[in-house]
C-alpha cells in the first residue's frame, strides 16, 4: 500500500491542489524543506509544470523538492498510497469530519505512520481554497487557529506552520532551558560567590555605604541575595572582582 | 515601567531592528495580526518611515499595525518599558543566555506577563541578523528549530511562527529557569538596565578599567550581557547605582 521502501515514507506527503502562482509553489517547497519535508505532490497546476517562477522562488536546496515533485491530473490520483489525509480549510465547522489543529493533526499523523500508514496534508488553491469535493476525499480537516478578524494565511505560510508543528512534535519533549554558559565556562561555586560578596561588602564598608548603622544588616543581606540570584560563571566573578578593584584603586 | 493601562500590555512587543525591506515589514505586520498581535516597534528602518512598500504589503487590517508602530533610533530606546526580552538568532549556542524555542519562550513570556512584566521579541535585519551588541540587551535567546541543512527563514516567517506559538497557548506557564524575583518586587525595565549599564561603563572608563583599548569593546559587551542576565528588580538597580556612587565618591 504505502511505500515503506521510500526514505520519505515516515514523512507526510504535502499535496498542493490546483495551485495558481508559481511563487507560492516555490514558497511551499522552501517551507517544507525548512522542516525537513521533501515529498510534494501537485494536482493540476494552473500554469503547467515545470514552472520557472516556482523554481526561481525555491532557489537553492529547495529546488530539489520541486525536482522530485510528482504531478497528477486529479486529487484522487495524487492520493496514491495515502492511508490518512487531512484537508486544510478554514471551513471545518461545516463538515462532518474531525477537525484538527496543526499540533493535534501532527500527533495523529505520527500515530498513523507508526501503524504503517501513509499521511498526506492537502492544501487548496490560493484564492478559493479546497472545494467540498476535495474535502470529501480527506479523512479529517486541518484548521490553523488564526485571528478571526484577520485570518489570511497564504499557501506558503500554511505549509510552514504545518511543517513546524510536524517537526516540533517529532522532537523529544524539551527540557526548560536553564542559564547557559559558553563552552568551557564553569558556574561559579558557592565559595567564589561568598568571596565576591565579602569583597564587595568590605569595600562598600570602607566607602561608608552601609549607613545608617542599624540598616547595615538588611543591606548586607540584600546584597548577598543579589549575588546569589545572578547565576554567575567563574569568569563573571573575576570580572566583578576586577571592576571593584579598579573602582577602589587610590 | 510597563503600561498596564494599554490594551496591548498583555501582548508581547515585536521589535524589528534595522529592517531593510518594506515588504518584509509589511509581511511581519500581517503575520502579527494573523495571531492578534498589534504592538510593533521599529528601530532605524533602512528606508525611513513611513514606508510605502510596507503599507502595500500589509493591505487591509494589517495596515493598522503599521499605523500604530513606533519608530526609535536605537534598540535601547525601543525597549522602553520592557522587562524581559528575547533576541531571535540562530547563534544561540555561543551566548551565555538561556536559549528558548518559540514554544518555551511563549510559555516563559506569559509567565513574565502574569507577574506584571512586559515582554519583547527582537528580530534582526534580514541579511545579517542581530549583532552581538543587540543581543547583549536581551535576557534570552529565541531560536526556531529548523532543518540545519536549510535553515533560511525570512523575517515574516519568523514572526509568524512566534505569533502562532504565542497564541496556541498550549504549555502551562513555567517557572523562571534562572533567577526568580522576590514576591512583590518589580522587574527593572530595559531603560533602567541601560542606564545602569551606562553608569557602570562611564565610571569604569574613568577608572581606567577598559584596558588595553582594543579590548574595550568586548569588555563592554561582556558587561552589558552580564546586566541583562541578572533578572534585576527595580530595587536591585537602585542598590547597584548606590554602590557605584559610593565607591567612586572622592
Amino acid at each position: 500500500m504505502s511505500q515503506p521502501e521510500s526514505p520519505t515514507a515516515t514523512q507526510p506527503v504535502i499535496i498542493l491542489t490546483r495551485p495558481q502562482m508559481g511563487d507560492n509553489i516555490g514558497a511551499a517547497a522552501r517551507a517544507m524543506l525548512n522542516f525537513g519535508l521533501t515529498e510534494m505532490r501537485i494536482v493540476d497546476p494552473r500554469d503547467g509544470w515545470p514552472n520557472p517562477r516556482a523554481v526561481a522562488m525555491a532557489s537553492g536546496a529547495a529546488g530539489q523538492v520541486l525536482d522530485r515533485a510528482r504531478v497528477y491530473p486529479t486529487l484522487a490520483e495524487a492520493m496514491e498510497g495515502v492511508t490518512y489525509a487531512f484537508a486544510t480549510t478554514a471551513r471545518g465547522r461545516e463538515m462532518t469530519k474531525p477537525v484538527f489543529t496543526p499540533a493535534t493533526a501532527s500527533a495523529h499523523g505520527r500515530a498513523e505512520i507508526e501503524q504503517g500508514g501513509r499521511v498526506a496534508f492537502i492544501f487548496g488553491p490560493e484564492r478559493a481554497g479546497l472545494e467540498n469535493d476535495d474535502i470529501a476525499r480527506a479523512n479529517a480537516i486541518l484548521t490553523v487557529p488564526v485571528n478571526p478578524d484577520f485570518p489570511s494565511l497564504n499557501l506558503g505560510q500554511a505549509v510552514l506552520l504545518l511543517g513546524y508543528e510536524w517537526t516540533q512534535n517529532r522532537l523529544p519533549p524539551q527540557p526548560m532551558p536553564t542559564a547557559r554558559r559558553p563552552a568551557g565556562e564553569v558556574a561559579a561555586d558557592r565559595i567564589e560567590i561568598e568571596k565576591l560578596a565579602d569583597h564587595y561588602e568590605a569595600k562598600l564598608d570602607e566607602a561608608g555605604y552601609f549607613f545608617p548603622p542599624e540598616k547595615a544588616p538588611p543591606m548586607k543581606l540584600n546584597l548577598r541575595n543579589l549575588w546569589s540570584r545572578m547565576a554567575l560563571t567563574r569568569a563573571d566573578v573575576q570580572v566583578l572582582h576586577g571592576m571593584l578593584r579598579q573602582l577602589t584603586r587610590r
